[in-house]
């Protein structure tokens, strides 16, 4: 089953996340109709839209389209037939989701994929009452923002169609996106179940005092951290195995476990004390730092790097 | 007390980790006295040399001085006499490091600074024969290749005197590195800690078939290690906290203890046949890419990032 292609979205919810899908989905020449029932949202977006226009990459409109070709409305309901996909971005609270689906579900066009940027619910637990055709629902977790980090997590529940898998992959794709495809629902998705890893690590040797928050930071950025910008965990392992990722398994497998031993040891309980000691050592380096500067350079070496990680692969 | 300036650097052991100290420390304008015994290390450091030298950030010599400015020797006691600091890149074995560093403590003047680049052994477990002054030794664990990362490892043992250890800070900031103190000696320091903590989650998504192994790098690539590479995860989590590491903990620290629940219910474990699983799943990828291709991409990619982000700051 091939699905229509996709020249209309229909955009739930503009807060961060759904502002910064719907300035990317302008850039590459979709047409967007938004809502969101917050007051001054409406404004809010187009500030959004003006801020994020100069750092998206391979904008496929003048300003001016990207600017115009949005409607932001009241109630989405009248539009729902105009839509060939829907990214809803709404509060992440069950019961939100659960009646805002099963809503959707019903008053859209059968074939029309419906994707949530959910960052933590799975989409089984919200599609329980979704009587249509809950087979068109999945997750399209993006990583923060989304008009700028390539990474999307595609999650599919058990019950989502091989097409819509497969059409949604082909969307974030054609937007310039990198979707990964997450096979089975398990609790954080991929990104942040990883990220949990390295910060639980984190707290628990900065609690320890086996090393300042600050130079834990700069292991990440000035070491590991420019590594895994480039190759992933698994290839820089078989690169650092001489092309031979079972031979980097053998050879450094018992040193992971002694490490890995060690470090159930000393695990972070995120309901202990060490909480507020990792608190006060995280503040005094923090509290000196100009948080705001940090951020915009942040923002601007980010868009810089995808940049010219994309321009290379052109 | 202050230790006299560093302009002789002794480098014992030219595998790849002392080819690419001698390069840092020869491109800096240092001049370096070198050894190591495997037949036609003195050939292959030349090689190592010459390929190294346009990746070097901000060398401070001509490529000519750079290329002229060590002396290779059979035996380096009668050399121990001149330098003002040594880098130790032997293998990996604690009867070797034992006897090594009781030999070059004994015959190295007293305030010379020794630092050994082992990434896995303490200090404290090879200077046990070191009857001068043993507070002269630490561990500077460069992050490979060393010419060109910026992370060192400063790992001092609980005899280490302040002096060496400062002294060691400023030497390798001096070099343009970013080395971070490791205040207390800990298994596999702070880097490969964090590196076995995504690793091991790694292996266990694509063994149990929740991801593939391309996608699970991707996940890093086109995701998280873009941001890590620019800010580390305390920074990152501050930041996602609208600049309140504490209101962040606050806030995700229930979402994260769910996520390592259900990592440790599926814990990969190095001895069982989840590593066959994982070798299967990984090789399927692996060898349908240009392993030597994306290794040559990816040095590329990291001296540009690394240059990029020196020049920025300067």
């Amino acid at each position: 089953m091939a699905l229509p292609p996709i020249k209309t979205v229909g955009v739930i919810g503009t807060g961060v996340i759904g502002a910064s899908w719907t300035a990317l989905f302008l850039a590459k020449g979709l047409k967007v109709i938004v809502t969101d029932p917050a007051p001054g949202a409406d404004a809010r977006l187009r500030d959004h839209l003006l801020k994020h226009w100069p750092s998206i990459p391979n904008a496929k409109v003048t300003q001016d389209e990207y600017l115009n070709n949005f409607k932001f409305v009241k109630e989405i309901d009248a539009y729902l037939g105009d839509v060939d996909l829907i990214q809803e971005n709404g509060p992440e609270r069950l019961d939100f989701k659960r009646s805002l689906f099963a809503h959707l579900d019903a008053n859209t066009p059968e074939h029309v994929l419906i994707a949530s940027s959910s960052s933590g619910l799975p989409s089984s637990e919200f599609i329980t009452e979704c009587n249509k055709n809950p087979a068109r629902i999945l997750i399209g977790h993006p990583f923060n923002p989304p008009h700028l980090v390539p990474l999307v997590e595609v999650v599919p529940h058990q019950g989502t169609g091989d097409a819509y898998v497969t059409a949604a992959l082909q969307f974030y794709r054609s937007l310039g996106k990198d979707p990964v495809l997450v096979k089975k629902e398990t609790p954080g998705f991929i990104a942040n179940r990883l990220q949990a890893a390295v910060c639980a690590e984190a707290y628990s040797l900065v609690a320890r005092g086996i090393v300042s928050a600050e130079d834990l930071d700069k292991t990440m950025t000035s070491g590991l951290g420019l590594r895994w910008a480039l190759t992933g965990p698994i290839m820089t392992n078989t690169l650092g195995g001489g092309g031979d990722f079972n031979h980097f398994m053998d050879h450094l497998g018992p040193a992971l476990k002694t490490w890995l031993d060690d470090m159930h040891r000393h695990e972070f309980d995120v309901n202990s004390q060490d909480v507020d000691v990792l608190k006060e050592r995280v503040n005094e380096w923090t509290s000196q730092t100009n948080l705001k500067e940090i951020e915009e350079s942040r923002n601007k070496r980010l868009a810089g790097m995808i940049k010219s990680k994309s321009e290379d692969y052109v």
